[in-house]
């Protein structure tokens, strides 16, 4: 079968391509292994926040008389109905995109996508069938998996990866979550939420290790104060899963400690899959484990493409799609500008929230930058009086003497839905100051950013 | 006394003028005659806010087991302790707009101030006590109150404006809402959510009347499904307070209904407070109850001013904030911008939330465009669906031939944090497609804002 484009991986990455494609006219086939929009809506960021909603669902009651809401008796989770909820969520949005692919006939096919070199592509079905395609455009998006630790083999009983923490079968009492990037973090913020005792062990001196600092060091307050347990700048040596519980041996700053639970969420990084995928028989280039692109996401091979996770750049589910949105377009002929990589933000959805984009306080003093930094703390907003939930605050980076917005790094209520206002207005090159002149309404914790670039400039008003 | 600024008033314009002012090098005093803060933090804006998210703990609470969260018996609310708590926000914002008095040395008078003309300022205390204060600026803040119809008169009792609404002192079973702007609208929502059987007059054709049609008839389907009774284009003829029950007359569009309710909200918008000011004393022209001044603030006296809901421009605290600024920072000789009254945000805090700023699609084509029209609907948003409250959209308008972003119209969870970003960008003189290729973080509702966007340009990915 001749398509113009077929794209190899239906997650975010690879679904969006082939939408972008179709509306501009191309014949589009999907290859796809598994579940319809991969690890993003089936088993990562749809899913996820599903299960962090129900605990923030639960947080709320716990604390309904703060609000003067009355209840007899305590709430308690129903662990089995928060999963299925979770996965109903995630199989509507899995079906959304089969019906994407209708409306744009896009056609589906079901197996295994390789590259075969010259424009072709073998698709190997579950139940063995082989066929091969072809394409003038062939684009890879495969994606990643859990990265696996020697000293913490995934046995998906007691050793764990994300997949298996977004299903199991019952609550466990305890559990150590090893590294706390978004998805440890998460999972982290999510069981201890349910009651779990958690535990959260990482290598690096402050948790959400790409965070500025003082966002890490505010977020492990919060898990703290809501009793979670924290050892930062420790690594896990061995896990013994002998016994009923698993013995976790954790090299901490202090000496050796061992920790006893349930469950161990092995959350240390992704990596891409690009086995089998025919890289080598194509003659597509790649290195440490990621295809070598240019700005159009073009490998060295003509016609075949990469983008998401097993390229350059952060793994995020926007990332790929922009990706894959550029890459369908340039080789469409549309000349778009490329994806900018200092201005793509980063999300963790705990509570409090944490989000961010461009650089950290440290990196902008590292690339030599002069800076004005403006911090706004919630205690202050009149919003987050109101909403009940004062901790957090808004961090701005400013360079000095251009007034380029060079970071924003935000922890508290909403704030992964306020971050698109600095994407937006980094793009559109903003200064401070307009930030400050900007009208945000009241009241809002929006305000905060005016507020925090205010502040940067020596004219906030409430501090 | 002699000053250099005199504010009378300490509403969201008044203190952040003073605030503002003092920055700059001001000797600075403020007359209040009653809350340091005003309406807004008093009796507005913030203690409203504290009830809506009861109301919204509340509004989780009865739906629990759909997030999997299981409760023994219903949830209750305690109709004193959601009182109390707004108070104590209220409160608290109250004492820190007094700390920031002291931080920024200005001093509070407390009494009724008006103008003697001649740079004097008499404040005439509760106790009868007179005094004189003398500034170079003087500029006036006195905020609005409550508008009264002759049909229903407002007797504190059975027939109550915003502020009684906020401290009543039990639940009533049944209210009756006049008026559907923002205030009515939170109010209709708080009360509804909490039990109470509501009916919402409107006299336009539809409720928000300022807000683009969409977004005002969806907010009253998702109005009526919570079971409000909701009656637009009528009329409160008259209100009967002589029995137990008020008995409502509605001229409706279908003839003369009477509803019986125990209290009669009245919500028909604001009147200036410009009586005994002294204005004609100090020859300060005003015209149909507001002030007249330039885009500086200035009135046709020199050095007296008037900033917030008694000069021209839309009454809320965001817009009196930046006139406050604006004001001092022009006769302090910083040459602000004048503010833009075209790039206003304004919010709705019910549920689902209601944000916009700029045109509607009505007044665009009124003024001549050619409009390109984009809609995502938060039912195909994978955090909407996630978050378990798909109601609502994104809708956008944008000028067909350049590209500027002339309206943006949103309704749905968290819709006030995300207007923030249309407004920078508005400022920023975005166009259409800069928005599309502005990566924002997935999964938020913020992406519908990117989406409805690409709707408008025919490339939407997710419908």
């Amino acid at each position: 079968m001749k398509y113009d484009v077929i794209v190899i991986g239906s997650g975010p990455g690879g679904y969006v391509a082939a939408i972008r494609a179709s509306q501009l006219g191309k014949k589009v086939a999907v290859v796809e292994k598994s579940e319809i929009g991969g690890v993003c809506l089936n088993w990562g960021c749809i899913p996820t926040k599903a299960l962090l909603k129900s605990a923030q669902v639960f947080n709320y009651m716990k604390h309904a008389a703060d609000y003067g809401i009355m209840l007899d008796s305590a709430p308690k989770p129903d662990f089995q109905a928060v999963v299925k909820r979770s996965r109903d969520v995630a199989d509507g949005m899995s079906k959304g995109v089969q019906f994407l692919f209708k409306k744009n006939k896009i056609d589906l096919v079901a197996g295994f996508g390789s590259l075969l070199g010259n424009n072709k592509v073998k698709v190997a079905s579950s139940d063995n069938q082989v066929q091969e395609l072809e394409a003038d455009h062939i684009i890879l998006a495969t994606g990643a998996r859990s990265r696996q630790l020697p000293s913490m083999p995934i046995d998906g009983k007691k050793i764990i990866g994300y997949r298996e923490a977004m299903v199991l079968p019952s609550m466990p009492k305890s559990m150590v979550v090893v590294g706390s990037g978004a998805i440890g973090s998460e999972f982290a913020f999510f069981y201890n939420s349910m009651g779990v005792d958690v535990t959260l062990v990482e290598y690096m001196p402050n948790i959400l290790p790409i965070e500025d600092e003082e966002v890490s060091k505010q977020l492990e307050r919060s898990f703290k104060k809501a009793k979670m347990k924290v050892m930062t700048g420790s690594t896990v040596e061995k896990v013994d899963t002998s016994g009923e519980l698993c013995k976790v041996t954790i090299k901490t700053k202090k000496g050796e400690e061992i920790v006893e639970a349930e469950i161990v969420l092995s959350a240390v990084g992704v990596a891409t899959n690009l086995d089998d995928l025919g890289l080598d028989e194509a003659g597509v280039q790649y290195e440490h484990g990621k295809v070598v692109v240019d700005e159009y996401y073009r490998t060295n091979i003509p016609g075949v493409y990469a983008i998401g996770d097993i390229v350059h750049g952060p793994a995020l589910a926007h990332v790929a799609s922009h990706e894959g949105i550029t890459c369908v377009e340039a080789f469409c002929g549309l000349h778009p500008e490329p994806v900018d990589y200092g201005n793509i933000p980063s999300c963790t959805y705990t509570n409090p929230e944490v989000a961010s984009v461009g650089l950290t306080e440290k990196q902008a003093i590292e690339k030599g930058y002069e800076i004005k930094v403006g911090k706004f703390p919630f205690s202050a907003s009149g919003k987050a009086s109101a909403g009940g939930n004062k901790e957090g605050f808004v961090k701005v980076i400013f360079d000095a003497r251009y007034g380029e917005w060079l970071g924003c790094h935000m922890i508290g209520d909403n704030v992964t839905e306020m971050i698109a206002e600095a994407v937006a207005a980094r793009k559109l090159e903003t200064t401070g100051h307009e930030i400050i002149k900007t009208v945000h309404p009241h009241p809002t914790m929006s305000e905060a950013i005016m507020e925090a670039a205010a502040d940067a400039y020596g004219e906030v008003i409430h501090l």
